[in-house]
């Protein structure tokens, strides 16, 4: 499943601190049982607009990954838990709301496994919630 | 804008090709106009069953990410295109179907910016099409 959180936080310090990105990119793996299969890389990105950087971290665990990319001055987060092997979203997206202290989120979870895959042939279109 | 594409393959040993992978992720960006800030990555994975291996691919590009998940026995794979800046998801999903010989698809767009982000308040739930 994959899940998605994009939020804004309550305390942009947070966002770039990219020690402790890196610290959580690397121990939340286990704690939410997957594999990492790669250490954690994590960037700090300086957008076109100066008002638009922030740091970008990524890792790659059994068959899937986890992401964030934050924007600092705009206090927003764009986080993505994806595993082929199940895990409690509910805690999980509790787990990061905390982390990121993120006050207001918009959440999505996906099935993407092979298991339960049916095709669509529908063009591609938005996803509203 | 964030593309999923999950699909299942008519050539798995496209599904296979670390250096076609790797080819597709360091020049993809630059025709889809997004900015790629990192070289890819590239690994093979192989699970703890026998037959869940395959390639996994990152590219960092500005302020997000794609990303490539395949399943080469199954003949699957998943595919992400995260990008701040917006580009033409019928345009990618029908690139990324023929260059990786995918005959059966499923997509989601999703809207993950900042600037037109609405929290939800309702408990993680599926997304289904």
């Amino acid at each position: 499943m994959h899940l998605i959180i994009d939020g804004y936080g309550s305390d942009p310090s947070i966002l770039q601190d990219e020690g402790a990105i890196y610290e959580f990119l690397d121990q939340y793996p286990a704690q939410i049982k997957v594999t990492k299969i790669a250490p954690p890389l994590v960037f700090r990105y300086i957008g076109s607009k100066p008002e638009d950087w922030g740091i970008s971290g990524f890792a790659l665990i059994a068959e899937s990954h986890i992401s964030i990319h934050t924007f600092v001055e705009r206090s927003f987060a764009n986080i993505d838990i994806f595993s082929c092997k199940d895990f409690d979203a509910d805690q999980v997206a509790k787990d990061l709301q905390e982390k990121f202290k993120l006050t207001r989120v918009k959440t999505y979870l996906i099935d993407r496994s092979w298991e339960s895959f049916s095709p669509t042939r529908e063009p591609v279109r938005f996803f509203t919630k």
